[in-house]
């Protein structure tokens, strides 16, 4: 069985679990508390020496960076491109995000909602992070105008890549009530077949999670 | 003719400029001066809403983002390996490149070298990226002991991708010294087929451009 080696509020992760569960691709999923550091241990720097999740073991090797693993498998499925432009465009949407999606709404996220530090004690970092977020999200509504996925009329490994972080964007402190085509797009992936939810913060709380 | 768009002294061109030639691939060069705001023009924005290089126009089409082109004209070429977890780890170490080395050296290489500001008028961001690019320095270095190159025993993308800001470490300010196994592997990729050095500030102020 694959591992996936994750933390359940990552969007990182959460792409991973989005890819495998439409391709029906069964999981053992190993949550690693990051703000227990978790993903420091010796342990888990033989897995990653990069200390990030996520990574999945499989084919007794662990493969990092969520983009390379929906790339592993997401290749020679219905979720990449048959052509070599719209395979390179859609690396370029998923690289799109990686530079200005993650970063930004990721790192304002994950202050303002994951470890829940007042605005006030974020400081300037967090209104940098909105702004750029902000400009990455213009960039993406423009390119959605009549495009009902970010490449071609397909639903590509570039949407559950942008779908991750752009989603909760309102974690981040960012609303998403100026970018129509953005939240029309989000509707269409929500209604995907396969489609799963991000386990939130709260569902965490709920429930005890299994040992590693 | 393939039109790449770029800026001499940046990596993130430079990468495409290296695989292009090892390709045997002709293509006309049309630099674009970063610092005079030459990416931020209506025309350029129209090839790429993002405002950066490189772009290369293809197929009647405008791909940006450096990684995406390198993956667009690489693939099915002996520069992508044949086995799929080999593609993997080649994306890993791609998107480690993106979100490690190249934020981090091309940015303080940018403010000292390319705009030439005095260390102490760049302030905190310096130090701060120069500690985050020696750690993925140091991952590097790791990696390559007993590795001839990033991912099996083949010359890759993703050599290709960590050349281009790895060895211009020095002007980033941060010493290469350190890093054997690294400085054997860039001795490596300088003596492949079809390499090609890098422009450098000072041949640009030697040689007059072309006009767009």
């Amino acid at each position: 069985m694959i591992k996936l080696y994750g933390y359940y509020p990552s969007g990182n992760s959460y792409k991973i679990e989005l890819l495998l569960s439409q391709l029906g691709i069964a999981y053992d999923f190993i949550h690693l508390d990051l703000l227990k550091g978790e993903t420091r241990t010796k342990a888990f720097l033989e897995k990653n020496p990069n200390a990030r999740i996520p990574v999945v073991a499989v084919e007794g090797e662990y493969l990092a960076e969520s983009h390379a693993i929906l790339w592993y498998f997401g290749e020679n499925t219905r979720f990449v491109p048959d052509s070599q432009m719209e395979r390179g465009k859609m690396l370029q949407w998923m690289c799109f995000e990686q530079y200005h999606v993650e970063p930004n709404i990721g790192t304002a996220r994950y202050h303002l909602t994951i470890r829940g530090t007042a605005p006030e004690n974020i400081g300037l970092m967090l209104q940098e992070r909105q702004k750029d977020a902000r400009r990455a999200l213009n960039i993406l509504n423009k390119h959605l105008d009549g495009r009902p996925y970010m490449v071609s009329k397909r639903y590509t490994l570039a949407d559950i890549s942008l779908f991750a972080y752009t989603h909760v964007a309102e974690e981040a402190g960012i609303s998403l009530a100026p970018y129509g085509q953005i939240r029309a797009w989000l509707d269409r992936i929500r209604a995907q077949p396969g489609f799963i939810p991000m386990t939130t913060l709260q569902d965490l709380e709920k429930q005890p999670l299994a040992e590693v």
